[in-house]
């Protein structure tokens, strides 16, 4: 279904091989999943992203259950599928409970709806939320 | 600027009034935003929002801050200039440090950045995200 | 605001002129509004996109109101506050009531809703949807 | 495909098998859609979602028939597969002709040209069309 | 999968068929695609849109590889496989090399994910970029 | 405008100013524009966000002039007034003639109208597409 194929192990540049070797130290598995294998093509973007996905998503002021949960928010109003789908995965292994996701679920829906009913009444922003 | 006029205290029907009553209540602060304003138009439109609002942006499995920095990625993911203002006010009202509004931020740019690789490369779902 | 200057009816081309006076006699009032006047800097791309938006826009299986509806519907998913602000008021010219206001205001937040929904949990299609 | 397996009706608990009596008398099919039974995960969602949809689907200023029509344009707008699928199956259902769906079709593509053009120009907003 | 089966060529109606000829002419090429055999189902439709298209995607100041590139940037931003997937062929075929696709990759991330922190922040257009 | 206060010269951290030390010496101006001094808050981000764009928007295979197009039609697509005005601004410096504007538009408008036909009638990507 892709615009390219998905490279595996043998298929890939020493580039791309030395941030798989580093995908798999991180999350302590050998599975690198179908994005990595797509953006493989490419080693410089490939290289790029990693690294600025490890700094975004490490524990910080955020923890990493939450930043995950807004990842899936994120692309669930992007229609992002694949996105929706991995990082669904990665907030359930980071702990998500079903009355996580149900209320996440619950906050992404009324947040679409009130945007959308914002934006049809085009509705003018208080003084008072502006910096 | 809004497709319909702000409707002030004076003008509002009993029933939207006593909407606006329940506001000034729950959020304990005379002062109610123009959203309501304009949905006011519409009595039952801003029963059932507010009625909905509270109840998924209550305290439960997720504390009402992740709540807030959820809609606020949802809203920009939408575009709505208004639901941006309105809920980043919220979530610094409910204790969102500038460090944690940084991470928010740069979390809402990384995954709007893959979302639009991923689509561009139509990568195929893992069979592991699959439930 | 805009990225091009509008152009007042002296700075038309003879093309683009052209055009204005088939807005103004179908629409039976001297008034242009601005869209036109940013487009009109591009002549063919004017006169493109009224020979177009007067055909699709014309009675026909659906009628006007119904078709403004829609189009204000779109113009509010995809964020466009010109065009929500153009359509919603041509929607009213065309004999929206307030009470068709606040149903279509319902409809646009409940698909968003549940559009976001939807999308999060990636629901398959039923095979009773599929043509 | 879904980030949650498709509840039968077995698998439901006593809350969400209310709602799905409910679904099944209002619409007077025993047939209940892939959406219900993946919200049936979290009843208070399911429950909250099915309440709201019925009243606002309802008929009112508006006709349903309408109301379906306003459905999947914002769904297509927002790409959201399922949505589109499930409403144009029920707009078609409740007497949507070739004949409108093709109007339905060609308005929704110029809104979204036009919202795509306008907000590339950054056109100013008309003072004639602010309430 | 699609709201509309397909139509074969046996299926068309003449004017449908006329189009479907002047594609063929167009492309030197036997084969039609997906889109325009679903559009076929409303010739009014499909002769508007192909029309259209001829003339957009012709070459003049921009070169037809820098057009086809802009069609793949904007699909992906709007999230249409279909169109990704149409317009990714036809950039290659025009001449987009890997080095190229994996630019046009990056700029489109870049630009997502600026857009979305922008957006979140939302920052106040400098007058030095107002025509 | 912003949910934070631009930053003066005079408010930067030591960080911040080295990213604006180097914005002025590679743009060969003094005029750093609003984006930079609200992302300024967090210089972290600041240094991330700048080091990539420049990476990206780079000559390469494409040249800097498409690059800046294809940043244009994403943020239209996406919404982004901000990134829209300083996007066409940067295009114009690079060259980008009336001509080639007009064609930018009419390709952006088109892809979105076909895009959103394409969705909403749910076209099944042809094999030939695929990688």
């Amino acid at each position: 279904m892709g615009t390219v194929p998905l490279l595996s192990d043998d298929d890939l540049s020493p580039e791309a091989r030395a941030v798989f070797d580093e995908i798999r130290a991180t999350r302590q598995t050998d599975y690198v999943n179908n994005f990595w294998r797509a953006l493989a093509h490419d080693p410089a973007l490939l290289r790029a992203t990693w690294d600025r996905l490890k700094v975004v998503m490490a524990p910080g002021a955020l923890d990493p259950l939450v930043k995950e949960m807004l990842y899936v928010a994120v692309s669930a109003a992007n229609g992002c599928s694949y996105c929706v789908h991995s990082h669904t995965a990665s907030a359930r292994a980071k702990g998500m409970s079903d009355e996580m996701y149900g209320e996440l679920l619950a906050v992404v829906g009324m947040a679409a709806q009130t945007n959308a009913v914002v934006t049809a009444l085009q509705v003018e922003v208080d003084d008072a939320f502006v910096a």
